[in-house]
């Protein structure tokens, strides 16, 4: 389990760069929760409709190592792997610039599920998940 | 060392409420980082100044732990104590909601200071951190 | 009709600003946003409290006017008055840098009422907005 | 002049929504930003380089309306035509829900360009605009 990779493309937008030059901390965690998100869709699971259902994916933990920058005019691949522990879905996401490869941030990101507002067993998504695995 | 404590208030924004009714993760980046810099404002370091000079405070990693969800019409008390390790300064966050005292995420943020883009020992910030440690 | 003023204060946070080192354009958008919200909670309306009721304000026309720019560090002045223009709510819009009064944006903002997804005539606010002005 | 049309696709990111279920008003204006800045790339200019180089084109003004929402899963064609009015650039702007080509936004960008600080006559993007026209 966990080898598996999803990968996605993206380009950084001028204004997600802050006046350091480079893409704000802040944005880093918007490109991982799109990118899971993109995963999840690839899978037949809409975020938009599990919350109308009452699902709830949340973050229950983000640890990011941030290593190269990302600036204006890059593009940067995102992939993840996914591992399921427990009640929750570990996804390892690494982002990487386009032009030459560089690793930009790795992170580790613990989603549980919530169902109704309470925290579930993680069911919801494991067949799906055990499908693409 | 990291035993003395800053604290500032905040209020949440709707804007920062996602589709799920909940403040969205990212922005719990943008609190502890607004958190950091009025603390190195409080203690005469400005964010921009910095900048000019050529000095560049960088978050290296990044771990957030997420508790309970503030939302709209939320007010938090953002608070951190200081560490410095090495060439790096650590950041130890925490974000409560104001009206019961809820711990809603749990942050340790570790900076490293960039000078004309190299890194540097740390030792532009050490002497106003040793002064308010 | 229009001549009574809210007004509220914020501060620039420091991720607001982009690489051209001023507050990027968006986050007027937002600061217009929060402000009118701010009132409305002044007078008793929550945003979260109507939405949840199926009563959903939603910006019809934003026309905003950049003067002077904010930038990291600068605390601003956001003031309103409102008008009533049949089912409509319009909000005219200062933002002044605090240090010298400067005005940075004009902004008028045309407010419509959607109850349960349709367009209504506006009558959920009317009483409240009334008892203000 | 103005009838050369630039198109380009992008898709809403679930956390540009918000508690409404919509995406934020504010958001529209990054997404007329970002599409003026492929725009410019496409045509030669760099934002990134003019900034570098003390060009800096600066909104002055900007007018949208509102018609229908985009929400989480939409893409949307986001297109733009252009007109030099004297020093200005004015961009006429429409953004479209891709599913069935509803108007979501129409907006009128006026922007002037600044050369180290200053107000210019706009001569530094004519040519390039001309060109492509």
């Amino acid at each position: 389990m966990g080898k598996k990779i999803f990968e996605t493309e993206f380009k950084v937008r001028d204004y997600e760069c802050d006046i350091q030059g480079i893409v704000n901390n802040a944005n880093y965690m918007h490109y991982t929760e799109i990118t899971r998100h993109e995963f999840l869709e690839s899978i037949g699971i809409s975020f938009l409709k599990c919350h109308l259902a009452g699902i709830d994916p949340v973050v229950a933990r983000a640890d990011l190592r941030y290593k190269t920058s990302l600036t204006c005019g890059d593009s940067f691949l995102s992939s993840l792997t996914v591992e399921q522990k427990g009640p929750k879905i570990i996804f390892h996401q690494t982002i990487r610039r386009k032009s030459d490869g560089a690793v930009c941030c790795i992170a580790t990101v613990e989603v549980a599920t919530l169902v109704n507002g309470k925290l579930s067993r993680g069911e919801y998504f494991e067949e799906k998940l055990w499908d693409w695995l």
